[in-house]
């Protein structure tokens, strides 16, 4: 007889509709691998009364307990979105034995303790490779292909729309304000960009990535988050003469020193980091082991066919533990309860850019003041501006902890001779 | 009663001894996600007379017969290197049901079919990932995060010493012969160079991965192959002018229209282009698929503790399936077998560097020679040379089958204006 796995999608939007098309015209390739055939056996749609032609081949329900309580069905595929009713689906999907595959990010990120007792509770797989990095494998090869590494760093771009912006920027010489609306003109920002642009996105990818990568339980309340409404088309000119890129960055940092450092800001990064050149939309996920070195992932970070290419494999992943039945080859790997390091500990090297007034001696006034707080200055540069008297000066610092450099500034700022900081990004030093 | 899958290691070189020492250093991680340990019970050396003081912690011998008939033992993990008696032991030991990991390019690409084959019978595992990039995870992915695509491409950058060569070529202004005798003085080539420059050692990786990426048996035979040692300075700085990186590329194409082709070769590639950016011994392998588009996968291409991070990551993978006992999750996946285009029919582009009679006309001569056997140019670099009359014409054209190129390049060196052909190398056009 044909094997076969029955699955339910729940949504049938973007990302819904590209999962369809996939197990559709993939079919053939999907059964000859899985050694089994995948059918969708029901699609939750909001109304069933929109018209959906695309979808007339399947049975579609607008009621969830007519899946849950299908007991042909093994897997529940959540493509929903937002955390309700998404997340009480999922827990109640898995507490009637079926396999849970999200792309949900927000529900994994606040959820993801409560989503994980649930499968291990009741013997089947939670699977949520979509959840980050659209189609990028990131997931999976963190909990297998990498597991004998002590993992020290995880550095991502994980946010398509801020990463076209900062690429633009760039290219263009434009400004933030600019650059946004072209965004929103081409789809590639939401008309209230704001979850993208002040990091909020990247936050809840970054904890999920730092919870699997370190083996602890990072939750959003843990993530420290700048955005780069701050970051102006002059900071990026004084990145490229310093030889930097100016990435926004999911940051997870492990050291016995300080324990886990979870972030996500804006920084200048070495144009020789192969992060530095993913341009565009596109995503990458760079990881530092203890064993492999440094390894990197990159790919496309959204997109309902992507998304769907990571979405179809941890189907194709739960269907293998179906067939066998055997589940929980991957049970959830946060089996310790790493301290977070509190934001003003962490360390880093920081580009300040300040406005001064033009006179002989302010440089020096200025690299006392940062001295007094025990920052090191590892380069300035100071260029003078046309206009009334006043320069403008770059400093990079060396490596210091958050709260030294907190106080130089508010030093700075308290001197006549400073007139603003204008602005403050971290410096990633690649140790090579 | 503590869960532990025990092992045994044939060969305690380089690699040999980095999973030892990853093993045992990472001993604590590996067992709180593995769920059980990893205990080393034999290791296979060539001789018991040599001093292994950091392995005096060890049971060593001599004798495979003696771990073959060890019940206790469940994986196997080869890294000797080499077909004899690597691939004979591999064999035995899947028909005493032992899953086997390997690092083993040469003998996967050689007897691949046949160990599979044993694996399957016995019911165990046969795993390589260490034997394609090094440390960098892409055999599993091809067969999991990747599986919902039908993949089009792959191309990857697989042997680091001639990617450092070519990087250090093109950093340096500098020349073949130059850069290979420095980098056999730093030990990135050694004292025959032959499999690498030649591009042998990246034909067996091409070989394995060709056949996971289109599900057909790619063997060497089947692996068009041209080294590196043609590549001259004038080279990589026309390239650099055109706006190319110079890289040795493991190549696999799968199109309806003309079948498999599988070929190792220097290629300009775009800047532009993700794998242009991946220098020095970092490796990197680049993928296309029909959902995922386009994604890269880079790292250390070798190493002992690279290597030893993906084969350690097998043996977990072999340890969940012993643990479980469920076996074949990842059968092998060659039930196809497509046809592979002949290298006359495989179409390119190419970048064509010419010696000629500086003389009028000259220029109208050659193009009308190409269009003579249907190739279309799409730019032509003419230079005047000081010596002796000559000039140098270099041209890209646009793509063509091989044939039609090697026909050209035959007329071309029959005319009496063009003194010698200096150089033929396929140029990669990425369609974006």
């Amino acid at each position: 007889m044909k094997k076969e796995i029955k699955i339910a999608i729940l949504g049938a939007g973007t990302v819904g509709g590209g999962t369809v098309k996939v197990l559709r015209d993939n079919a053939e390739v999907i059964e000859k691998r899985l050694g089994a055939g995948i059918v969708i056996k029901k699609i939750l749609v909001r109304s069933l009364k929109k018209e959906r032609s695309e979808l007339k081949e399947f049975s579609l329900t607008d009621d969830f307990a007519e899946i849950l309580r299908d007991e042909e069905i093994s897997v529940v595929v959540e493509l929903m979105g937002g955390v309700d009713p998404a997340k009480d689906y999922m827990l109640q999907a898995l507490r009637a034995k079926k396999s849970v595959v999200t792309a949900n990010k927000d529900a994994v990120a606040a959820f993801g303790k409560e989503l994980f007792a649930a499968a291990e509770e009741n013997g089947v797989d939670f699977l949520f490779e979509a959840s980050v990095g659209g189609g990028i494998p990131i997931i999976a090869p963190l909990k297998t292909s990498l597991a004998a590494n002590k993992i020290t760093e995880i550095m991502g771009i994980v946010n398509g729309t801020t990463n076209y912006m900062l690429t633009k920027m760039s290219d263009d010489n434009a400004d933030y304000a600019e650059v946004l609306s072209e965004a929103q003109r081409k789809g590639y920002a939401e008309a209230d960009p704001t979850a993208d642009v002040e990091g909020l996105d990247a936050a809840r990818k970054a904890a999920i990535l730092a919870s699997i990568a370190f083996n602890t339980r990072v939750s959003l309340d843990d993530v420290f988050v700048e955005g780069i409404t701050k970051i102006t088309a002059a900071d990026i000119d004084y990145a490229k003469e310093l030889g930097f890129a100016v990435k926004l960055l999911a940051i997870g940092k492990n050291s016995p020193e300080y324990g886990i450092d979870v972030r996500v800001h804006p920084v200048f990064l070495p144009q020789s980091h192969p992060l530095a050149a993913v341009n565009g939309v596109f995503n990458a996920i760079f990881v530092r082991g203890d064993a492999i070195g440094k390894a990197m992932f990159y790919g496309p970070g959204a997109g309902a066919f992507p998304t769907a290419s990571a979405v179809v494999s941890d189907i194709m992943e739960a269907a293998r533990d179906h067939l066998t039945q055997n589940f929980g080859r991957l049970h959830c790997t946060c089996y310790e309860s790493k301290k977070i390091c509190p934001i003003e500990e962490t360390v880093s090297s920081y580009y300040v850019r300040l406005l001064v007034s033009d006179k002989p001696g302010v440089l020096g006034t200025i690299a006392t003041t940062f001295g007094h707080s025990e920052v090191s200055l590892k380069s300035v540069i100071q260029t003078r501006k046309a206009s009334a008297g006043l320069a403008e000066i770059v400093a990079v610092t060396h490596a210091v902890k958050h709260k030294n450099i907190l106080e130089a500034l508010d030093n700075l700022r308290s001197l006549t001779t400073v007139k603003e900081v204008q602005n403050t990004i971290r410096v990633e030093n690649t140790d090579e």
